[in-house]
């Protein structure tokens, strides 16, 4: 199989659709004989990828590979197709940098921690889907961050991304030079997303801006890494300001999350819980038992509006 | 246990110190009761760290969980503390984001890809360190990397992580400023360390410096990512003059390892395995087995420098 190059151009001249195939901005790939996915363990010489992933219309992504498998056997129950008990292979087993697992049209992948894990994930995930010749495909990270302002449990649905500087944008270095990419989310996705929340009336959620960070203590203002050099009320002013220019919750893959599906026109959403109000503190202290309820909450919300679309989409 | 927080002033009146006690930089530690680590699944509240980790001499971190179980496994067998097909019960069970083993006084500890993902850990490793009042810890990153004018399988000995303009220097975002910080790593150490691949003869090793990047593929400078807006020519130029600035090696940690370890005073190493040469593709291509060996190879020479030391320690 020799991966391909299509530009589709639509009637107002841009290369880029929603809705549709993915696209990849990338003339090198017309030239490769093969394309090894090296992260994912897979390849287009040694796996048919439309008929292994040809029919994917939803893809989630979260940190952590257990919470990713539970997802997968969560939907497997709710969608009816099959037991939510039984063992879900992981695509990926022939390595531990990510997991994959596949129920139906959703496709669940662990993305580690931070914008560069990610990255790697969706270059070799957006790959994967256009060697697969999905269309359609609605992509949605369901993560756990901080809140601001927010009692912990919370849901933010992310309308844009920010940086540490609270502007919608993710700098990228290429070739030494820094580019810059837009990180708005679709806004008719975050829409529906809060229907489905409002339907389910389980726990509070809002639609907000999330900042996006390369580090969880210092550059997340927290006063409990191994370093700090500033004092509680630069904290407390930095995180204040950071709400008032409309951010809700504070994460560390959204911006990079949001450029790239950018690019590769897909549909995409951000789905956080909050495990703790920044302005109270900076640990995470819940019990077990409280992280592991709030943490599925995103799950539960995703899973409601996947439902939703499919059953819309037979009775169409 | 209440964490404390105690500043050692040196004869030439600096604060910070090589083999000696772990530093930490931050006043507000003292104020709390209890230090969850949240990403380690463990807490001062709920674990006796001078009991499970005072002795630690050595931690060795890399990114891959299963490749850090490996070379527990292989350290416990080549110091004679054990049998080396044993299983080692990793320490972090409880969550899935890092997996830490210990074999006498090595730690060996997965940090995932990406800068933030590897600081995350250190921030929490640095302050374990520090509760279990550790002294003269040597900590070593054993990694994989992209090598450039280097034979595949040749080890790179960092001298210093270098950013994508090749500065040695890590930029961090804090309280939404830019703040720099130093990416020099120990040359006394890297000497030692270069001495120990002399004695085996088994594979070529140099010193040189590593550039340290946000992602693997356009910032990288590699054509086979999902995105790709320059030319062959453009991404040879950028790493030949990478090469022409001493770059040996391209990978995506060490620059944040390198200035937290500097800060906190514990003597560092990067040593990683090249698994290509940049300069003739991008693709990791080679055997599943020839990958295995050269994974092997960053192990091999930090077990024979631990057990050269240890010797050394015992003969005094």
């Amino acid at each position: 199989m020799t991966p391909g190059f299509t530009t589709e151009k639509r009637e107002d001249g841009s290369t880029s659709s929603k809705n549709s195939c993915v696209h990849l901005s990338n003339p090198h790939l017309q030239k490769m004989k093969e394309d090894i996915l090296y992260h994912l363990d897979l390849g287009t010489g040694t796996h048919d990828f439309p008929a292994l992933f040809g029919d994917i219309k939803f893809v989630c992504v979260g940190g952590s590979p257990s919470r990713m498998k539970a997802f997968s056997k969560y939907i497997t129950g709710e969608l009816g197709l099959g037991d939510p008990n039984a063992d879900v292979p992981n695509i990926c087993a022939g390595t531990d940098r990510y997991a994959m697992y596949k129920v139906g049209p959703v496709l669940s992948v662990s993305h580690g921690m931070g914008i560069p894990s990610i990255s790697i994930l969706l270059h070799e995930l957006i790959k994967l889907l256009y060697h697969s010749k999905c269309s359609d495909v609605t992509i949605i990270r369901i993560g756990t961050s901080g809140g601001i302002g927010l009692e912990p449990g919370s849901v933010v649905i992310t309308s844009q991304a920010v940086d540490a500087s609270f502007k919608p944008q993710f700098e990228q270095i290429i070739l030494g030079k820094t580019v810059v990419r837009s990180t708005q989310l679709d806004g008719e996705l975050a829409q529906k997303l809060m229907e489905c929340s409002q339907e389910m009336q389980e726990f509070k959620t809002v639609v907000g801006s999330t900042m996006c960070t390369l580090d969880f203590y210092e550059g997340q203002a927290r006063l409990d890494g191994a370093f700090c050099f500033y004092t509680e009320e630069e904290k407390l002013q930095y995180l204040q300001a950071a709400f008032e220019a409309g951010v809700r919750n504070i994460e560390m893959e959204s911006s990079v999350f949001a450029a790239m599906c950018n690019l590769s026109g897909l549909q995409a959403a951000v789905v956080c819980v909050t495990l703790l109000n920044r302005l109270e503190g900076d640990q995470i202290s819940s019990s077990h038992d409280v992280l592991v309820e709030y943490q599925q909450r995103p799950q539960k919300l995703v899973s409601r509006f996947i439902k939703n679309r499919l059953e819309k989409s037979k009775a169409l």
